[in-house]
């Protein structure tokens, strides 16, 4: 072996990411890597963040109420089709702004094989010439080609080279909240008559709920380090500043960021206590990272019901709009969210979606 | 939005537990959330745990010796059974008491799921009228609706409201041990001549051990926060002490406690070494979980022989009656238990239960 | 119950493993314990390293080029196979001294049953009369009796007793690189025309590959104790050095070590970025470990194309000797491995192997 320190023979293989100036409006990147999710990710979901949902822990109450077994979690669907975008996208992100128009579109179930492709729908170069936003519309596809999930999010990302003329400028319409007519086509038609509420863990049902109610879902969850590093693996996410203990103590933080997935799926699982009946994410109208997380800090979250919508032509299933607020190392009773026109500085997590709750 | 810090609003669907006064003698509990348990979860428990039970550890092994392929690890079952429980029996519980009349009733094979019935079967208030002692026998079901393990469990449980009247008093005759005729209800007949030592890695077998004999399973296991709340979260277990690491801080320990389960589990692993033919716990004559332990503690634990038995009709296999215990920080070749009358500080376990042992 | 601190009644059942003096040549171990390997493995594979070849991630690609299914990561096969030799190999190891002669023989699919044969190749005495190096080979077997895996390793051992005489002394002659013809027994014939490299998430191919080519993998993963841990016992692998913190305080690194065949997992995992349609490790031609590596510190890794072959009566992949380098806490843009004559200090693995990339 010839192995020593000269550089001559160095590879340009690694793949560096986009960079901002790299983009095209219109232009569509199937990503890399397709991943079949099977109950050892769905074992380790649960593990991760412990979510109670019965539709999703027992393949009997599902089949019982008219899935084909129990469905995969919306939030790991989500990860994984997320977790794809990452080397195209948002490698070289500076900040992940926000989420819209997120739909569930079909069940997932264990076996199923996912692979995601996006577009890019807008560009919006800043004006110190040194980052630009981009606009993308990710959709989810199953081994079949149908797609189980879309949503669109912008990111802000580095340029190369300060010089580079942008290749295009759009700023999409967005909408604030996807429609109630366009919920449901991840959950099939309810046999609400097995739906039992003791095995569900809740006795109350969409009518029980009210516009402008909130619910302080009481109990915290501490992270872990080697927690949020499972959990992005088991995403294929690779954003380094979740891994890179040694190359975070140069940052500002100091230490490696968690994934803001990871706060999603505890402020979903926290809901449960409250929400039990809430079986399914339909839609994410909404969401932002409003401050990191850190190994060692504990999360709680509530939630406010914004809105109640019938989705059409079901009787079994009721919409409501929720947002959700997560907080860290500060329990909810008092429902933080605000102070004066701030931010409560406890915020990480505003979370605006649909869910379905059985009638 | 119109989300500030107003409270009004609140929600009351939060489930609070129930308290001392709530229970009432003969109540039935039939308890949220069914779950199937998987490979993903078997895989799981391998993982956080490390037993090397051939018959578990391969469907091959499994079938070989008369299973339908390898079973899920007894305890396993037990820690899913039992976290179904902590929402409606302990949430409010100031200590978990003890174990008594545990029976394995049949196999459970990944892709059944378990769901769990309570029955308060006693209840006595203590004299301090602050709290009382609940008692309750909970049974796991498959998805058939068969039975597959039952135990007794004692809770000390905080009133909310010390005035409140007991709803009843009778403190339960709980047996000293599972008669060895209730036992192997869980294991097929073997085909013992399939059984090869050298496969499940211990030459000895049921006729090998003596009453009186105490073996001391050497190695040491070091527990990580991460790894408590991913086994405790895997369980769906919700008692607040393992997880919310900043309410812990104002506690008397200043921390998380890890779940008394991991520790069950965890002796039950390392009891391999010593005892690798013992490969079913069959019933739980008692259990106490002595003192706490903590992340970065490190479990050791050794194992007296109580009692050896006949399982009525069965040639296949005999009945180890076992006392295991378990300590921190402190390996067990002198088999650490009493300091005079005093429980030597490291104990943190004392378990009684049945293995099966191959003959 | 009886009790007490007498050790009375003290058991020898705890198997202290096999000292050098115990080894004959010729001899062959039946390992236990068999290990059914599911895809509940294979998520906690991918969540612990965050592998990205897309063969071993999804199903339908898989598929489409010639396989049955996702085949098991090799890494995970190697691991499980090494794990069980380490009760009757290894326990009492000073050192782990190297790898040779490796090669993956059948692909391994979930469901498949593992169990490992070694049988001792060599025995020589060090001068000192306290150790001897030990030289096994270890083969990997599923449920039909077909190898899967085979590897020499060479461990210094300790003796029981310093006067015993060596059973024997041979010191096998082992090959410097296993030969292109032995390559590929695990791949399928592959549909070429069905690879995707959109999907693969690389554009190189084999030929794209030149002898001399360095590879900077870039990206860093901070480890974890909780994650070495849960890593090593689903390997099964009982190695105290990795588990007993208590212990490993009177040690001269103070702490636990990381078990080596993480940062072989992680190195590889690494490497996806540069090395993406290197679908397969092949071969393992010899592997070091030259440093410890420790919960928090970073991995990074780059990798030297040693040799590049065809392989015999394929046109579907071609072969790539590599050697990975490992480092923690230093990033691999300046390929980090000598400093004058000396190793330098950063470098933890120095890993000598074929990997077929897809032509």
């Amino acid at each position: 072996m010839t192995a020593d320190n000269k550089v001559s023979g160095a590879s340009q293989k690694t793949d560096p990411g986009r960079f901002f100036e790299h983009f095209r409006i219109g232009e569509v990147i199937r990503h890399a890597t397709p991943r079949t999710i099977t109950t050892g990710d769905v074992a380790l979901y649960t593990a991760l963040y412990g979510p109670r949902f019965a539709v999703q822990s027992s393949d009997e109450f599902a089949r019982g109420v008219g899935y084909a077994r129990s469905p995969v979690d919306d939030l790991l669907v989500f990860h994984v089709v997320f977790g794809k975008t990452v080397p195209d996208i948002s490698l070289n992100a500076v900040a992940n702004l926000g989420y819209a128009e997120g739909r569930f579109l079909r069940p997932v179930y264990p076996g199923d094989t996912i692979s995601t492709v996006s577009e890019v729908i807008g560009l919006k170069e800043n004006s110190n010439r040194k980052t630009g936003v981009v606009y993308v519309r990710s959709t989810g596809f199953n081994q079949n080609g149908d797609p189980v999930l879309e949503y669109v999010r912008w990111v802000m990302v580095r340029k190369a080279d300060e010089a580079a003329a942008p290749t295009g400028e759009h700023v999409p319409q967005l909408g604030k909240a996807v429609a109630a007519t366009d919920l449901g086509g991840a959950v099939p038609s309810l046999n609400v008559g097995a739906w039992s509420n003791e095995l569900a863990g809740s006795r109350y049902r969409f009518d029980d709920y009210q516009v402008g109610e909130r619910i302080d879902h009481v109990d915290g969850m501490t992270v872990e380090e080697a927690e949020q590093q499972i959990a992005t693996r088991l995403y294929q996410n690779t954003a380094k500043v979740h891994f890179d203990g040694h190359a975070a103590k140069d940052t500002r933080f100091g230490k490696r960021l968690i994934y803001g997935g990871v706060v999603i799926s505890l402020a979903r699982a926290l809901s449960f206590n409250g929400l039990g009946n809430a079986f399914h994410v339909a839609a994410i109208n909404g969401g932002r990272h409003v401050a990191p997380l850190f190994s060692g800090d504990t999360v709680y979250a509530w939630t406010e019901v914004l809105d109640k919508a019938e989705v059409p032509g079901r009787a079994d299933v009721g919409a409501l709009r929720l947002r959700t607020i997560a907080t860290k190392n500060q329990p909810c009773a008092a429902h933080p969210y605000k102070v004066g026109d701030d931010t409560d500085p406890s915020v990480i997590l505003d979370f605006d979606y649909w869910v379905l709750v059985v009638r």
